[in-house]
């Protein structure tokens, strides 16, 4: 007598008081929150979370999508205003659908897209410290932008981050954009799937690109070293957006 | 030998976490914090701040604009690089440059900038959540900005706010714009100055027109009323910032 629905949800974090997404034996996590706030919905029985992207301590999400089963009889947007008005203001449910047959948000997922926001000012901001990194002296988009072509495409990414499991290493680039919008910076990528910290060590190489100690062309051999200890040091978390996970047909 | 110097400041802060700008008994302020960090570069002397608006417990400012007196011998971009070392991460200094002679933050000012920033959608933003208002129902900007037109210019604003001290209630508003980006939407008020809380009487007052409860020119009688019962009830201080301090000649 199971009437338990599949549903799959779009979910938006401010990661800063999360040790991560996933569920950690001491310590806050999305996965856990989202897991009690249904678990409060579904009569004190546990539900169990899955999420496409394992997002890391401090790190935020627009874009982060779950799945899990739950006998729910009030209809999908009653379900939407109930998590909403359970789950902690750090956390809220963007969009709620069924999911198709056979769905997996981590293994159905066909791209990711990360967005990391540069404030990029002499003096640091108080209201951007939560959702970026501050880099006093100006960058060079262009330059920034030149660099990123190098590394377009299917490589193995070993130099950028290392698999979650012992998996391979080998990713698709299949865009990379620098903006400018008046003091702030975006880097937006969106890859088959990320490594651990490949973002944030793509964006140390690029400032350190930008602050020319480094020719762009020098991505490329950071590439070709696949290995770690040639990138540029990991930028802070603060900075990095899970913004979306993309699925075939969707 | 007295070799101290009039300073003018423009400071930016996350209201969050301030029991508002003006020093308080017991609780945290911008005035005194600014206070405390001003006085470790200063011996431990201390030295007094002033500002140009006393925002509210909760109200962010990226254009506050304060003044002191300080003997300091290393150069001004020295000293505004030592005031963001050691001031908190929730306040810091824009810029910083010689006061004009007989400047005042506050009486040397010919107008102040409130911005009103509203997140319009449905769900509720988790990383908005510090510097919006949440508006889950659709709200029409146009008759919004229609309402604000029945309020520009030179009036008693008894019914949106006191004065700080017994002084007279009458204001000049000079410009008020409404415009929408995306789920995005920002009430903006210039003045000559504001009665105590009067941009979030006014955006409430906004708020009850847009639900259609009231037409547009209800908000002409409301500042004909001369009545703080008359107006809509104030809106949360998350949303509201201070982007600017304007004075003559600059």
């Amino acid at each position: 007598v199971d009437q338990a629905v599949h549903y799959k949800a779009t979910i938006e974090y401010d990661g800063t008081d999360f040790l991560g997404f996933q569920v950690q034996p001491d310590g806050r996590t999305v996965q856990g929150e989202l897991q009690t706030a249904l678990a409060r919905l579904n009569r004190a029985a546990p539900v169990r979370v899955r999420g496409a992207g394992r997002t890391d301590s401090g790190v935020h999400a627009t874009g982060q999508v779950i799945d899990f089963f739950l006998d729910w009889g009030h209809g999908d947007a009653v379900l939407q205003r109930a998590l909403n008005a359970v789950l902690p203001l750090d956390i809220a449910v963007r969009m709620l659908e069924r999911a198709p047959a056979g769905f997996h948000p981590r293994f159905s997922a066909t791209s990711r897209v990360y967005r990391y926001t540069i404030w990029n000012e002499p003096q640091r901001s108080p209201l951007a410290r939560r959702t970026s990194l501050h880099v006093a002296e100006p960058l060079n988009e262009r330059t920034m932008a030149a660099a990123l072509q190098f590394i377009l495409g299917e490589h193995d990414f070993a130099s950028f981050g290392q698999p979650t499991q012992g998996e391979s290493t080998v990713r698709r680039l299949l865009h990379a954009t620098i903006s400018r919008d008046g003091s702030w910076l975006f880097v937006e990528l969106e890859a088959s799937g990320f490594l651990y910290r490949m973002v944030r060590r793509i964006v140390g190489s690029l400032l350190v690109i930008s602050r020319r100690q480094r020719p762009p062309e020098w991505l490329r051999e950071v590439l070709l070293a696949s290995d770690r200890a040639a990138a540029g040091p990991a930028v802070a978390p603060t900075g990095l957006c899970l913004t979306a996970v993309h699925y075939d047909g969707a």
